[in-house]
């Protein structure tokens, strides 16, 4: 029997939760600041039981961090401050860079393994916990050096359990290329919401003009904000430089539009195809 | 027996070719320029045979158009020119207002329904043809006072035979509100899969990140060039007011970040959330 506790049982810890409880040998402790969201967890048998911080650092021999990006860096260094020895802690945040430099030298460095699992639905809190969320799934981890090698066999063995593959980046690179891969993705919908909301005061209108291609790129508006808004945040700096490049397309498909340059809109469209090979390759 | 001409047998001609086949009742004719998609279509038995626009203006009591919007205005006029006077003519094009202004005057404008059917994939071509593409789906019918009643009433039977709930707007608001809910969604896509593949220009690493979320905001990016350049240039107006109001919270999003502004991020986003009472009524 192995004890894993997760801090923050929202989507992603309450689904890590759900798969874990419905295997034999793992006892799940959920801890949770939010005193209904942790009632909501148990009565929806996500966890064994719901324990104390102080509690599940004594218990558990791995420790899932599933909390939003802007409390992780403040939060982690106390967390190594107060685990035992033997204890791994795993991070399951959208950023990587600053939650890696908050421990950079911390003397329990080692027993800490900084991942990002490539997976979600827009919808959040323990009741968008699912099952198989995780299943053939990518996951990242950084730095993985700076891992003791127990650590990160206890995390590889915790992440195959879950379905998940693993891939190894740095956290400035991964960080970078999630800014324009994922982020930018969430921002262009988020805007592409408001804009239309601007517009069609009307909303019968838009239901019913609501084709599959708006529902698809408007989906991941409905994101949770407290989530995003801490992961643009942490991750302003490559976010802006991802909005000037879309800004500067945007420009151009304006520029086509205005002078109805048909070759031109016919070339940008040609070369954004391109996404097929990458895309249809999953 | 009803004998129903399709010219232009891509992805919403074929679509609606492979519906009506599987009925009993209707004969199929398949027009088509391109040798090719004329072959594949028979090969795919979407129609019953490939005849000439000649023929098909003789031998059809509907002649439903569904070739791009940009050589819809200057055929439609000709079209109408050579049918008889009980031929009922329906286009399925993504733009309204110039092709309705085409025939405006024409002493046969009671014998043609303009139409645009929300309901497509990011495919195209007659391989894309799906049956039950229109199951459900809205159909937008424009200027319905211009169609004789009769004409009107042959559309209403066809597109209830193939699933198709009808709404009813004006050209221009049919313009207007199809460059925000999907021309600007598509816009949005095609931009998002430029951005991303100028910046990863290591293919493997956009695969390897590509979280669900991408996948739905990129997909529309794979749409045909041929078509979307064509509804552009049509509907430029309607869509560069539409990107000036996108361009404004794009840029709102980016002072918030420039400043780390967490409250103005969160603001923007819940507000962007509201997208949900649309999208959820469906």
């Amino acid at each position: 029997m192995m004890t894993v506790a997760i801090i923050g049982l929202g989507l992603i810890g309450g689904s890590i939760a759900k798969d874990l409880k419905s295997q034999d040998h793992f006892t799940v402790l959920g801890v949770d600041n939010n005193q209904l969201n942790a009632q909501k967890a148990v009565e929806l048998n996500l966890v064994d039981k719901i324990v104390s911080k102080e509690e599940a650092f004594k218990l558990a021999l791995i420790i899932i961090l599933a909390f939003p990006v802007d409390h992780m860096e403040s939060a982690l260094p106390h967390i190594l401050d107060l685990i035992p020895s033997d204890t791994v802690v795993i991070d399951m945040g959208s950023t990587k860079e600053r939650i890696c430099l908050s421990v950079a030298n911390h003397p329990k460095r080692g027993q800490f393994v900084a991942a990002h699992p490539l997976a979600g639905t827009e919808y959040s809190g323990p009741t968008a916990a699912i099952n198989d969320l995780f299943k053939n799934k990518n996951i990242i981890i950084c730095e993985k050096e700076k891992s003791e090698e127990k650590a990160l066999a206890t995390a590889l063995d915790l992440f195959s359990t879950l379905g998940l593959h693993t891939s190894y980046l740095s956290s400035s690179e991964h960080d970078k290329h999630m800014a324009y891969v994922s982020h930018l993705s969430h921002l262009s919908s988020f805007t592409l919401s408001l804009t239309v909301l601007d517009i069609e005061k009307d909303e019968s209108k838009i239901f019913n003009m609501a084709s599959t291609g708006f529902d698809s790129t408007a989906r991941l508006a409905k994101s949770n904000p407290d989530t995003w808004a801490a992961i643009f945040e942490k991750n302003s700096q490559h976010l802006i430089e991802a909005i000037n490049i879309y800004e500067h397309y945007l420009n151009e498909f304006k520029e086509a539009l205005k002078v109805k340059d048909k070759s031109k809109l016919l070339d940008m469209m040609s070369s954004a195809n391109d996404i097929k090979r990458v895309l249809n390759k999953k």
